[in-house]
Order: C-alpha cells, then sequence, then structure tokens
C-alpha cells in the first residue's frame, strides 16, 4: 500500500491528504436540510448528512489527490449511525481509488491492538468465513503502550500489505507535556521515532517502509529532526492550515526526492467555501470551493519544494 | 458516578469489575450455533452471539458486581454490527444498575477529543435535538497527547457526572519501553500519575476523585508508589488472573479504607467455564461458572485485605 501511496503522490503531484473530519457546523445548511428532511434531527439525520457532504467532496476533489483521512471520532460521537457513514465513506473512497488513511488512534495491549488492527486493516474470522470489517489502508496507531501494542498492527499490515503511522509527535499546544521530556537528554518523541524507524526496517516496500509516522506541521525544526532519524518512513503531518503550518514550514518534513511525506489539510479543505477566500462559490458549490482549496495547496506545498 | 461506583463496591463487598471482551472462542458453542442459525456465519451472527454471551453473564453476575467494563476493540473488530453490540451491552448493563467502564483508550488533539467525549460520555446536538450516543459512566483514555487532550473528556465529565481512568502504567509486558523511561530521575509514569492527581483536584466526588488512573496488577511495587502519588483517584486495576496478577499483589492498590482501586477480570471471569476449576458446571452453564468465579475473586481479595 506504501507503493500505491508514492505512485499515486507522483501521478497526481500532490504530498497531501484531505482530513474528512465533517463537523456539523461545517456542513452547508442545504445538506443538512435535505438530510433531516428524510430522516429526522436523529442520529441518522447527522449521519445522512456526513455523508452526503464527504460524497460530494470526494466526487470533486478524487482526481487531484491521492488520499483522504476520515477522523473516526468525528463519525463516532454519532454513534452507530455514525459509524455507518465512517464505514461507507471508508467504501466510497476505496472505489474511488484513494487511499484511505483511518486516523483511528489506537492503542491498547497485546491481544487487544490485535482486534483493532484486524478491524481496521485485516479481516475477521467468523465461523468458516471471513469478513473485512472496515478496511482502511493505514491507520495511525498511539505507541504508549509500547512494542507489544504496536506489533499486531506491523502483523496485520505484513499480511495484508497495509500500513501505520505512529504518533510521534502530534500538531497541539500540549503535545510537549509528555512527547517533549527528556530522557538521557534527548526527547520522547526522539525514542518512539527511533523506534518507527526501527519496526520500519523490515516493513519495506520499494522505495518506503510502511511503518511511518505522525509530526505536526506545527513544529518544523522537529519535522526537520525526524527526517533524519527516519529516514525511509513516510510522515503524515497534520497542523496544516487551520492549525497554522504553512508550506515553507513544511519543506524538511520531505526528503530530497521530494517524497517522504504527506500533508493533511481537514477544516481548510472541506470547509473552504466558509472561507473569505472561497466565500465567491457560495455554499451550494462547496465542493468546488474545496477543489479550488486543494489545487492552492498543492501549489504552495510545490512552490516550497521548488524553492528549497 | 464516582460516588455510585463507591456505593456499589461497599454494597457488594466486591471491588471488582467483569471486562465483557467477548472474543468469540469463549462463546460456548451452543450460543454461537444459536446465533449463526438466525443470522449465518455473518458479523450480524458474531454480534448476536456476543451479545447473547454477555446478557447471560450479566444476568448471573449483576447482583454481586457494581461495574463492568466491555473492551470495545473485541465489538469494533465486528464492524458496524460489532458496534451495535457493544451499544447493545452498555445499555443492558446500565439498565441492570451497573456502573459501565468503556474500554475505549481514546486521545486525540482537543476538538477531537471533544468528539469522542461527547460521543461516550456525553450527549450530541442534532439541529433542535440532543442525543447520547452511547452512554458509557467512564472511559479509559491515552494521555500521550498531553492535557489539552485530556481535557474536552474533562470538560464532558463535569458536566454530566462521568468520569474517566487516565492510562498510566499499563499491564501488557513491554509497558516500560516508554512509560518507564526515567525523566529528571523519575519514570514518565509518575508524571503522569501526577497530571492525574492534579486534573483530579477539581473534580472531587464525596470522597473521591472522578479522575482515575489505570495501573496494571502487574507491577504490585508501582501500585504502591502511584496509590501516595494519587491518593484522592481510583485506580482501575487490569491484569488479574489471566495476566498474571493475585490478591496479594493488590493490596497497595488501595487505600486503608479498602476503596481506592477497581480490580478487573475479563477472560478469567467470562471464560470460567473453560477452567478446570470450574469445567463442573459444563458449557451449558457457562454463566454459573462466571457467578463462581465472581466470588471467588471477590473472596481472594477480601481475604488478600484482611490480611494485610
Amino acid at each position: 500500500m506504501i507503493d500505491r501511496l508514492v505512485e499515486k503522490i507522483r501521478e497526481t503531484g500532490a504530498p497531501i491528504v484531505v482530513g474528512l473530519d465533517p463537523m456539523l457546523n461545517y456542513i452547508p445548511e442545504h445538506v443538512r436540510r435535505k438530510a433531516f428532511a428524510e430522516y429526522g434531527e436523529t442520529l441518522e439525520g447527522a449521519a445522512e448528512a456526513i455523508w452526503q457532504f464527504n460524497k460530494e467532496i470526494v466526487d470533486k476533489t478524487c482526481d487531484l489527490i491521492p488520499a483522504v483521512k476520515p477522523q473516526i471520532a468525528m463519525y463516532e460521537q454519532f454513534g452507530v449511525p455514525g459509524i455507518t457513514a465512517f464505514k461507507r465513506t471508508v467504501d466510497y473512497c476505496r472505489e474511488k481509488g484513494l487511499v484511505v488513511i483511518g486516523d483511528v488512534k489506537r492503542g491498547d495491549i497485546g491481544s487487544t491492538s490485535a482486534a483493532y488492527a484486524a478491524g481496521h486493516l485485516g479481516r475477521v474470522q467468523v465461523g468458516g468465513r471471513s469478513y473485512v470489517p472496515f478496511g482502511e489502508d493505514f491507520v495511525t496507531v498511539n505507541p504508549y503502550l509500547g512494542s507489544d501494542g504496536v506489533k499486531p498492527f506491523i502483523d496485520v499490515c505484513k499480511e495484508e500489505k497495509k500500513g501505520l503511522f505512529i504518533l510521534v509527535k502530534t500538531s497541539n499546544p500540549s503535545s510537549g507535556e509528555f512527547q517533549d521530556r527528556k530522557i538521557d537528554g534527548r526527547p520522547l518523541y526522539e525514542l518512539v521515532g527511533e523506534k518507527v524507524a526501527a519496526w520500519g526496517e523490515d516493513c519495506m516496500g520499494e522505495e518506503y517502509s510502511y511503518i511511518g509516522a505522525v509530526v505536526g506541521a506545527t513544529y518544523p525544526e522537529i519535522g526537520k529532526a525526524m527526517r533524519k532519524i527516519m529516514p525511509k518512513s513516510f510522515i503524515l503531518v497534520p497542523g496544516y492550515g487551520a492549525q497554522g503550518g504553512k508550506g515553507k514550514d513544511l519543506v524538511h518534513f520531505f526528503n530530497e526526492d521530494g517524497l517522504g511525506a504527506i500533508v493533511n489539510s481537514s477544516r481548510g479543505i472541506i470547509a473552504a467555501y466558509k472561507q473569505e477566500k472561497y466565500a465567491a462559490f457560495g455554499a451550494e458549490a462547496f465542493g468546488d470551493a474545496s477543489r479550488a482549496a486543494v489545487e492552492d495547496m498543492t501549489a504552495d506545498i510545490a512552490d516550497a519544494l521548488g524553492n528549497r
């Protein structure tokens, strides 16, 4: 799957991923109204609004981008109907040829991580049959429980040719509270990054490992350091746009080959129609606003990479 | 909710929680057969088997125990039907008067943690209506992202009178890989424990805080140290039984009042009928085997507390 991600990044020229993190207040009034007319102001109505919103954005951007990253919390908050919309979104994006990164940040002790890995990246056995419960291509994983919490995910990746992005340094303001604490003179996130590199050695695609890392765009200097520590790991970079990261901050996350990083934007793309810059599209044409925002983001990153 | 947990522990004399973590191979043949006859060997069939299995165990043990802890991974691995069985289990256990600890180990950046918190402990707004999507009483939370990832959970707890158990030191063999690393001479889990105590100060029930911690039974010496660092925090203690912890290892997790800890057993209770000790019950009476295992576990812990 890492090779497919690399191939699609080369094809599109866009090392970006669209975060499908639909808050209800991002969804234009007319989409919500239609969904509520059919299902009422219910969890099912919310799930339908999310699905219709996602579908339009995917339809309008899928030829420009390699990947999407649905954040499962935004679906899970609407209970079982929300999870159904998550599954529907994953299936639809895969049909459209997109690489799907499930932003699930799961992580537990061994046997429990194995269940999450089977559910999101692999298969489960029911009697004599096997099923693909969610079927993402990559998931994000929380490393706090250590190797035996991560290994079951790696095992499933090997078997199913899937991949991981393991949390190393997150984009939020208080990420440093534990992640930056010094251990033998070096921050915890560096130790986690070294583990990611070590886990990834045994998991190589053609050029890159399918065991990647998450490092926030909001910490460009750390991106630079981590790029060296994990030369063969893809870095998923959240925090572009709404969280404050810009194209020029991102160049150090990439290798000289222009690869090795994939930059996420969620609100900046999916709620583009709400920004002054794209307001002319109007709420009805929110998908076209998202398309324009994808083009601008791709150009911003290409410029920054061209000028380094 | 912490006051209700304390009250129920006093009522039952059992500071224990039954982990509803149903692997399909724990479920007796006759239960699976019946579910598959109705729904086929499908995800729905697996979910039905899980639900029927849980229901019997809950019916046979609910008068003896204060709380249950469904591990969501074991449901999530069966996709949307699995999540439906999780929700059904949560609802049923609450109907039976049990405190429900959702073992979800979620944790993300602020706005995303807020969505998880709303989904599992709070309410979501859809147009003019509000819904309780999953409705657990407590959830487990992963602290790796720092305060701003945890605070949204605390905010919902304050509003809804719910509670948290934050991962401090987990029960698995490689938990030390990051959690034990020394920062200014002290292990990371101690810093996390201090944060738990600090977050909890502002969240007091009558005697205990509703911001608790997870510390594995497999590390009794650490339990002793953490008990001092977090005197007002309840400690959820996984790892009893199948993972190797015994009653006498657990005394240091408790305060002198006999409170302050709640010990989880999953496989040891729900798959008791598979152990030699309870084999005489037979697979048909698996619920009675679980009841006997609960009685034995309660006695083991009471003995240990009595003899300290």
